[in-house]
């Protein structure tokens, strides 16, 4: 599924936005400092375990695109980076997740109390900071997308092992609990960057649909990536009853012994491998994880869009090679 | 324990925040409307079961005494009850709690993700309706106790089962995780009061003290108050290894064997119902739920002094009142 030359692309672009990011890691453990030691070292633990700050990216290209190079970004870039965070730490717990990018979870260290209440921490921190930045636009924007998230996996948490869950139903859940911190992180890039409200509508439409293009792509990642490479293990999604689209689409064609096949896997699950493998077989055979893709593919393209009035410059083109990747990549 | 004159005092003063307290309620209700119906009705389900809304009380109690009367309080109450029923739906998880106040707890019925992501979606909903205020200093309040509290959570968990924690380290967890709230309560209540920074702070302070006094009071009830009244088990603190004054008190004097007991109680508990009735006669033995309310009644003292410099009103005399409830109440 790697498309080497997007790859290479990426990792180049990427340089671009290299020294933002090393004071992005700065900023954070600046602000990591507590009285606490503990939560200093636990939150700088999570933070620190291989994420690859692709939102902290698209803040700041989205500022540069609009020619800001202030502080600010680093700063905001942190609470966006917190509050990913802070979800991550919760949904290990909710997932009794062992393992997270291939690193133990915190849950799994020090348990279901320290996980919520570092998730707890850092949501008011990330309050903290957003507030301290003193734009209330910018603070609005925090708000809102915390309010959006937290509905989004409300919703994904009923929807749990439904497998009558409509295609509009999941682009619904993925638009709030995914991109729409991808949205408001080119939101607020825009917004330090100064620029009209329909231009920065346009760059917010970008991060969006780059984040539900991020979101499917990752969905298909459940299915195919070796457990190694992803850091958890393959069909975890599927086992925690998430169903997502290359499901949704493998049941729209799927024969009424397949449909119950995978009914039965996701129900009671399956101490016997070749279930799962069977699972994925039937995926490549209805061509639902290249059918996710595709339909990711096409809001790339429409996130690609939003941004091609913008005057061009580097940071447009990184965060061109950063759309192209999210459907590419292979972790 | 209960003092029926204080009481009295108590119920018929509340009757003239109760005006107030019932607008409070509609405004609860009006903020959950959500499009998501299930968030609003399980929200809106630990929302509506029985919390004495003593929080709201203060903060609008805090606005009258600086005679403000605007609309602004309702929706102040509001974030204030919503960050406090979110620490609940945390704690609940936490503690494995199946009853709060009675009722079966959001984690026993829906489960542990609802009952996190139901206080995830309070916490965002409050900081989007104190931002909805516009005033600064109020949101940094808001901003700065959802920090205040996380610490304070975290602390008390590290400290879980140590019975060596000192009385310091005690009096600090019930500082951050409850007084921080009720001084929050105040404050923003003098903040929307409009009167100088110097009795501002006598106000919070006001709200400080009779938090850590509420908090004492509620680690003796552990003790004492009969399942029914209370709405959980008694001892449940101390099997779920909270260390509270009562417990350090008693640590202090008693001999090595008593000690011992204790310590065997907390790190093993008992399926023997004498020996929870055993810890409670050493209690006895050694006066430290008296020992504690003593020291609970202080904090009121220093209360009540915090603010006797402002013109008498009824206000006042109602903030008097539920001051000298916290100490005697029974549930």
């Amino acid at each position: 599924m790697l498309k080497s030359v997007e790859l290479m692309l990426y990792k180049e672009m990427r340089r671009f936005v290299e020294a933002d990011l090393q004071r992005v890691e700065t900023t954070i453990a600046k602000h990591l400092d507590s009285d606490v030691p503990f939560i200093s070292e636990t939150a700088q633990y999570v933070l620190s375990s291989g994420g690859k700050r692709i939102r902290p990216a698209l803040l700041i290209l989205s500022a540069r695109l609009c020619s800001y190079a202030g502080p600010r970004m680093y700063d905001l870039s942190t609470v966006i980076e917190f509050i990913h965070t802070a979800t991550l730490l919760h949904d290990d717990v909710m997932d009794h997740a062992e393992l997270r990018r291939g690193n133990p979870t915190v849950h799994s260290l020090w348990g279901n109390e320290i996980s919520i209440l570092i998730g707890d921490y850092l949501y008011a921190k990330a309050m903290s900071l957003a507030l301290a930045d003193k734009d209330h636009l910018v603070m609005e924007t925090v708000s809102d997308v915390t309010v959006e998230m937290a509905k989004g996996q409300v919703i994904e948490t009923l929807k749990q092992r439904d497998l009558g869950i409509s295609e509009a139903e999941y682009y619904r859940i993925i638009a709030l609990k995914t991109a729409s911190l991808f949205a408001a992180s080119c939101k607020i890039g825009a917004i330090i960057g100064g620029i009209s409200p329909q231009r920065r509508a346009k760059v917010e439409a970008f991060g969006h649909h780059l984040g539900m293009a991020f979101q499917m792509a990752d969905d298909t990642l459940d299915f195919v990536a070796p457990a190694d490479k992803l850091g958890k293990p393959v069909h975890n999604d599927l086992k925690e009853g998430k169903i997502t689209l290359p499901i949704i689409s493998l049941l729209q064609q799927a024969s009424p012994e397949e449909s119950q096949f995978v009914t039965d896997y996701v129900n009671n699950g399956s101490d016997d491998d070749a279930v799962p493998r069977q699972v994925t077989t039937l995926l490549h055979k209805y061509d639902t994880l290249k059918s996710t893709l595709a339909k990711a593919q096409e809001h790339v393209d429409q996130a690609k869009q939003q941004i091609e009035s913008f005057a061009p410059c580097t940071a447009m083109d990184t965060l061109y090679a950063i759309a192209d990747y999210v459907t590419t990549r292979d972790v």
